[in-house]
């Protein structure tokens, strides 16, 4: 049955919500909220939905759903109180910056009953789901490790790193998500060595744009992870796992796959520039999943429960690149 | 502006079209025909169309273009009678079996004044967009030479090929539009080897299921097309262009790009299974496409004169095969 | 047991067999002989072997065997001389540019239970090897089509040109060779379009520089060949192979294999620069084959009937390109 | 001018240099001494050298130069016998497992004014030199992160292991070369997650066989280590260097260079099986390179000094690994 939805939040993320919603047949795009009244509306009238308040969404309840594309600082407030309202939730990550406001928050949707999926679009990538498949049919034999290479093609505004909580928590934190989707086992050490080596205005804000990591599970387990804040050839985005019977690759994207040979050698277009292009399929499965979670009210994935590890990993992450330790969980 | 298509035909190719239709915010799908009123309501449910008979869709004002998706024996007269009604048209190829019948049809058209455009979905492959691109950017000098490998996963169905026109007609035909859209010149002569390695039945009924093809300019320039009914490992389409200055190429594509290490040897999946799969992207840009020529009024691409080329070229392959000589357009 | 050998030519291909000689520790290079004594010496010098004589080395009943890398028409004469002086014969290709001679000699070699090993390097290189290995272990069933590309990096001097034998005599027989190596049935007919793309001085000498053709086989089986004089990119080397159960293909060989990504792209360099470098393995294992085929006294591969054969094939492309007809063996 | 070199060691990784030497012009293998005389005969025999003592080596004035290729806890004192005796060295890593040993031994190297190469044979791979030289060429700009991913086709015997001095110091030690060889800056700081998940047996014996690892150096800069001792696809050796302009990385290698494409996908085969076959070009430029040094005088690379620093970065990560620290240098 077709669920009606409304988006909170119509910036660069809820576009790419806004999109997924408006192609699922499964999905009605009923209404959208943001403080700037024209950015709801642009959205509005692509999808034909209605500009609303938080409060008028809140009070409707013929909507089913919301997905809470807000700043990060309104994400807890937001998903207590829609749950309270009796709606389920699709919150992008992270739950919040802290910690205790997260937990507290994860209480009260335990109180409420309440349904939420957070958004780590990255589980539903459809190469990545392949690799997930290969390691559940048993091709690779058991996991042993996972590599991660996640680069931004370009380091975002110093306003947003402001108030991104810092590389960990704004871009880590996707890939500590994908590291436990793929390890099976969590994590239960940190080590980071992190510093700035794109943008000297990125350290003068307390934050690092350059990142290499290894966590550990119980079992001796191991995930590397390395990020960049710029890579020039485009948004590089690629996971290997190495198990005891061989090792499944998901290979990089690009819009077209063509080569060009000529006398300075053989040239294939550079990556996709972003997430909203290299993670469009993954967007679309991941709204499908959300629509899959409320009609079968099994439990969801990734949970608030997911959300609040990877914030946790991120800590952990903040501290052991500070202390220069080895952060033990 | 919003334009208002209806559908005739609800087979394979229909839905497919259905599909790119259902997905564009320009158009409207109004309405579907089919002979088969099950095959027309299912599409119509789909997509919160009408099912109608072919009269009503023809007498229905407001319906702003059809696309014909119907039996190969019936499209010259629907393209007569349809742009008689003022409507425009896109039409599957090919246009006919018989040229001489599809040149008649061409003449209607001109004297209707009509808007047609032919369906040969691979120029608007995002992938050989790109080859073309490339080459008209320069980036391998003058084109010389023309690759095209072209074989799908695996025959139809007796029942079809009776009714194809033979493999020149029904699946080459595809190959010599694309040739000719890399080339940049008219191709002047044809040479074929042609033979049955696939199934004897497919021999029986005076078909072919394996050809080798070389297309010459008059300037010499020269196009191979390589085609099997039959590929194990998936829909098999490439091109390649050999210039002056360098080459460019297309691969295959696959649903999902991982790749699987084992004692074995390092495996990719498979290529895509089909058209439907392999040019999605190619089908929802060809529907833009249309939607762009009906707005515009510039003459289209693919033509119907580019139909009528690639049936003549077609006919000249049966030709070559058969008569084991070079035939000279 | 180590073979005494002697290189008769000592030009371009005469280096690259003294190389390969060199190496093998079965073979012991004991005299060259050229009509340049410095470039025998310099040959010499480099591999401890002595400048002699033609006279001189049939006279010395010490050596085993000769490598016949003298110009082309001089090559059926000394078949003839060395198998009558009893001595094992490597020659290069082509046997004579002359049916009628290639002919004529390959009777002589007969009579004089002669052991002659034609110089068709590609057979040994270990990737082609690997795809015939393919085969012939059933990985891809029946063999149905071979894709061959051959392109040379750049176009040989006018001077070359004229003594060459054209194109299909000169570079294409090597692909008249791989085809029937692969296809494991004999050719039946040709089809050849040829033209001057490349430089019009080629076609002042009533040459070509661009061909493509194709070759079939009693039941049907079928091989593309494309031929350039220039490749920009490097001399491009490739075989694909087509059969009931799947395909097997033998990439393009670069001397690095690195990757470098920038905003404009991910380039891999160029490909080898010519036969030298790309087949240097081949060789080598080439002189290992004549050693064995010394030793054992097993019938050669390839022989002066594939040899035969090959030319045959080279002069049905040139009346096939030159006629516009389809030629029959 | 060709100098005369003995071998010391006639074990498996003495074979690979025997072959080395056997086939660079400018050497003459005049001698190899091994504990067993059979070994030593072997060699003797295929290589034309003379077995000989290491006494009669140490005495023979006419030898230039000498490979240390014996068990490592030999490697000071033969190091430090033959610079007295007035000979080049080249040894194999490491220098010694204890590196106050090892600091001895370059200490009278110096005093004897020793001409001593160290056997770090990866950096004279023809891929990683071309990572090497691109960057050098300024192609991927300031040098940011390293990834380096090296496992074993298969776990050595416990005997091998017991005597090895630990994965840090066997495998890594190759590494942490390539890692100062990439970085262009010395590494201050080591990570270390090890874990016993191939075979329990090397836990018994007090050593890891899975490791990742993490360097950094003074201005940040980090290099990723991913260590397995065993990989059922063969011998995994890839680099890649992400610079402020782009990334450069060179890829696996395997003995041919063919896909096989079946129902079942696109198959390559396995890689190399181990250093032997996968670093031949190596083992070849790396003679090549001693060479150059014994004749030019210039300071070698790598030199004892690179060996030293190789082997406390591998106690450093011993340390790191068995503490749960940050090891700082």
């Amino acid at each position: 049955m077709v669920k009606k939805l409304a988006l909170l939040g119509a910036g660069r993320i809820g576009k790419v919500h806004a999109k997924a919603i408006g192609e699922d047949k499964r999905a009605q795009f009923v209404a959208v909220a943001d403080a700037f009244p024209e950015a709801a509306k642009a959205i509005a009238d692509a999808y034909g939905a209605a500009v609303k308040t938080i409060e008028e969404i809140e009070a409707d309840a013929s909507i089913d759903a919301v997905l809470i594309c807000t700043p990060t600082n309104t994400h807890s407030d937001l998903i207590e109180r829609f749950t309270a309202a009796g709606k389920a939730v699709f919150c992008e990550k992270p739950i919040d910056l802290d910690v205790k406001r997260a937990e507290a928050c994860a209480e009260v949707v335990r109180a409420n009953g309440g349904k939420v999926m957070l958004g780590f679009n990255r589980r539903f990538d459809p190469h990545f789901q392949a690799v997930r498949k290969a390691i559940d049919d048993g091709k690779i034999g058991k996991v042993e490790m996972v590599t991660i290479t996640s680069r931004d093609p370009g380091a975002p505004p110093p306003d947003y790193i402001k108030v991104s909580g810092g590389i960990f928590r704004d871009m880590t934190i996707h890939d500590f998500d994908i590291a436990r989707f793929l390890l099976g086992e969590e994590i239960t050490s940190v080590m980071a060595s992190a510093a700035v080596l794109v943008d000297p205005k990125i350290g003068e804000l307390g934050d690092y744009d350059s990142a290499s990591l290894v966590l550990t599970t119980a079992s001796g387990r191991q995930a590397i992870i390395s990020n960049s804040r710029r890579a020039t050839y485009g948004y590089d985005q690629r996971i290997e796992v190495h198990g005891s019977e061989g090792s499944v690759a998901a290979e990089n994207q690009r819009p077209v796959s063509i080569e060009i040979a000529t006398k300075d050698g053989y040239t294939r277009p550079p990556l996709h520039d972003f997430f909203m292009t290299r993670y469009t399929a993954a967007y679309a499965a991941e709204i499908s999943a959300f629509l899959d979670f409320i009609e079968s009210g099994k439990a969801p994935s990734p949970s608030i429960e997911d959300g609040l590890i990877a914030l946790k990993l991120a800590d952990a992450a903040v501290k052991a690149a500070k202390e220069k330790i080895v952060v033990t969980l």
